[in-house]
């Protein structure tokens, strides 16, 4: 079927390039025109404009934004819609929060268009062997758009889903991440412990032994046939083996959004998120340069001792 | 090569199974007679007693305890020790918190035995697709018993490794199953906020848009292609699957031990576990029939504005 | 001086008889007469509208809106603009969320009009002993409202303060009832974990030795020259001596809303806040009726053995 | 009444000097001879050891410990237990673990001594304002040593409590001490809140209103009124208002045991602690230099994108 993608970064590109191997018709727009180059030469169309993509596409047209999140996307969709019509279907494929989707959704339906949010996860990987894609859709939308996502899933089977309305798929997706984080923080956390343990007793002369554990093997090992075995599992144990002790890992640990949006999430709807909470704040600990709620114990401390308790 | 295994439990019974299949000479030993059967038809020796199976085994002999952590593990390795000599191994492969482990070891290192101490991953499947396998050990033991510990592991070079000295084993086993609990309570909160995500905006007419989200299916498409694939989250999209809604699934969540153990191991190395803790303090909640927390914290809510606060 | 009070709940009704007796000129408006006569009985003057008691009022004027946060401030704050003029000065006292002070102080900059937001804390012994005030405001705004606010504190000295430009005193508000909510935790893990503790060690007969703490003679106790002591230990010495054992007590603690908002603040701010989100998240917790995180952690248990670990 | 008191350290000392000028003969005894000189001019009698000060005391003698915990307060233990006799009681007054207490206390039932653990809180303060003690012992040695103990308390009818059987002493004083460390994490969250933030909206012209909020103003103004009032808060006013920014304070805290004993005995018994188990996490975290959980997550996100997600 018709496509068009609009915006192609590292996941744009490789998206439209295995639509294009899949047999559809993709038609590319993008600021710079390396990429569209890379894409033409993988099957796919140039074009010149967002306007002039969506008025080569067979009507109902399908656009895809796969943009950075916030004001780009945002400016994206408002020029898409000066062109879309009636009937027509805008997909947007960003880390966005769901709220956000909302609110261009509501845009979307003042001009007849059907809003698609979805939720893509894969990375570089993602052209190989597909991306996992849930998104919210109608569902007259989401029957339309069935074979793209189809051919971008690792099968057509399996990796994809259509989870709900309009904002369940960006909702999902960001639920996704927050699972992420606490999983990361779990592992963060034992590898640690595993770290720090140096002691294990005495031997026959009463001395202390002491070994460290080899943090790559160890995670290796549980690669096959372990209960915390995982993707994730998979990642520490290539950075354990080829970068030992992570002297040279900073450990100042970014965070992109979807951990927040999560917490948020869990207070709006009152449900308990201790673990992802912990994880995310972990994260802020790690870039916290001034310490000030450290400093807030170690004062009160300091006081101790030099102020009376009211007997 | 000769191995006696004490203990046929369903852990003990396939790997005595798997290590007769693998070619060794196995003798088994358990209270009751029924699983000896069973190994014998696999190939197994049986044995009358502790002290029967080490009699029959070649020298230096390894035996292999696989019991219930706890006192019955405790009294086995007395009896042991009792027929055990210069140079032979004793491995116990039991969940149990490495500092039994060490009082143990320096008990066997009085008789001259080496002590091993290996943590088991893998349950019913382990028969057929092998054990994660860590353990703690001298070389000269870890050495000795590597032809059971390659049988035993999904593959001779892969799934198992001898991790550091007498106590490494359950260690490092432990802190895998602290970190199974912070993984497992990262999906549970995620999918308990995706669980009471209800409403999605408005439609045209103003109205509130309702839909629950399909958790088996979200849990069923995150297994290809998604950052948190894993084999827990295969457990729960089967369960999802199963069991829509887990309306009958009781919400008291026992504990086995381990995780209490990590918590108290990162206390005494003085490292951060928030997340594992809340993990653990997650399950203690579930089962919580008082409440008293709670109460404390809505006695003092009552008593607020019926007390004066000082001016 | 003058001032108006809008709303005549607990609070303000209060608020309204002290500055009377401190003698202020006090306009009172309320949905309802008879907290008007109570008002007047002490010294207050009755209006009969939001109007009235602005057209009342000496120029320039000082009007304190005292009403539930949401909806029904929103609309005072808009009655009030109507009649307001360049100069006046709209203080607002309610638990409000400091972004919602921000939006509209901008709607009373709009016509001139200084807004002020106002933390208080005291319940009904505020009358009595004084309210605990913290407000933000323009410098020439805090100035004017000065001689009310040292009238409603505990003295004309202390627990009070112009905390910051507009909203800051709305935003310390706020992290003071999110800092109670980790004191309360606090407190009610530790008296759950006195509660708890049964057993003694054992006697000469080697019989276990237990007994029950009494936990309301501990909480009294620590009133007087421990570390501990505090506000919020008095409510729980009371609460468990008038109470033993809270059985009576429902373990359903709700939450305001303050809670809530100082974790998004802490996350919109990037600190760490570990404490208070886990002390609200018990909160959820103890109203959770679904269970259903533990339901998903008990059927992953459930699966356990059940599906192969790949080896 | 008699008593001895081994052990002049800061707390000893000032003990020995409030109970002589409450009217007690008070035998000392210390390893040093200066504090013994100080306790002999505020009316006791020095010692010149454990043995004589115990040979001078009249039958059935008290003898109190105030002594580091650990192995010098164990070796006055046995030292004591050596001189005392059957229906003597053996008063321990340091931060020591209630395990370790029982332990003591079942050598001295050996001996027919009656051992009290007591947790007493104060400071320095304690001499003129009395001191929090609460202590588990025996009926019959409760009632012996009541005389003393109301004393040292800051009054005869407050501030010190018999809480239980041998052990309730120490597991009191230590739960007192978890609860403390979750209220200072809490106020230490809340002021890392009100120190990050900076913004305040826009004003007319559309610039960013910006202004730090004065913290020791906002700890001193809570002192009155407002219900987060405690002791804690007092020492935290006076230190910001002594040190505003706190930059000269090192944001490396410290913990002494009882925080994690506390999280330790929730284990034991069940019960979730989340808080006071953050709040020692955050501790650890104040002061762990090789960050290593960090660096695990940092090298799991640099593996991000360069690893196959399987399809």
């Amino acid at each position: 079927m018709d496509i068009g993608i609009v915006g192609l970064g590292r996941m744009g590109l490789n998206m439209a390039i295995r639509l294009s191997r899949g047999g559809h018709r993709v038609l590319v727009s993008n600021r710079s025109q390396g990429p569209i180059d890379t894409a033409v030469e993988a099957g796919a169309e140039g074009t010149e404009s967002v306007g002039d993509l969506i008025g080569k596409l067979e009507s109902p047209r399908v656009v895809w934004l796969m943009l950075p999140a916030g004001q780009v996307t945002d400016d994206h969709v408002d020029e898409a819609l000066e062109y879309l019509e009636d009937g027509d279907i805008l997909v947007e494929g960003g880390n966005t929060r769901w709220t956000d989707t909302l609110a261009r959704a509501e845009r979307a339906r003042g001009r007849g268009v059907h809003y698609v949010d979805a939720g893509v996860s894969g990375g570089v990987w993602g052209l190989e062997n597909g991306y996992s894609i849930m998104f919210g859709a109608s569902d007259h939308a989401a029957e339309r758009i069935t074979p793209v996502i189809q051919t971008l899933a690792p099968s057509p089977e399996a990796g994809w889903g259509h989870v709900g309305p309009t904002g369940a798929g960006h909702f999902t997706k960001m639920v996704h991440n927050g699972i992420e984080y606490g999983m990361m923080q779990a592992f963060a956390e034992g590898f640690a412990i595993l770290d720090a343990k140096k002691d294990w007793g005495t031997n026959e002369a009463g001395d202390e032994i002491t070994a460290d554990l080899d943090l790559g093997q160890i995670a290796s090992l549980w690669r096959e046939g372990s209960v915390v075995q995982s993707w994730l599992l998979d990642l520490i144990a290539e950075a354990l083996v080829e970068r030992p002790g992570l002297k040279a890992v900073a450990p100042h640990v970014p965070d992109s959004g979807e951990g927040r949006w999560t917490v948020e999430a869990a207070i709006d709807l009152g449900v308990p998120a201790t673990v992802i909470a912990a994880s995310l704040f972990a994260r802020f600990s790690s870039r916290d340069e001034t310490q000030f709620a450290s400093r807030v114990l170690s004062a009160m401390r300091g006081q101790f001792g030099g102020h009376p308790v009211k007997g």
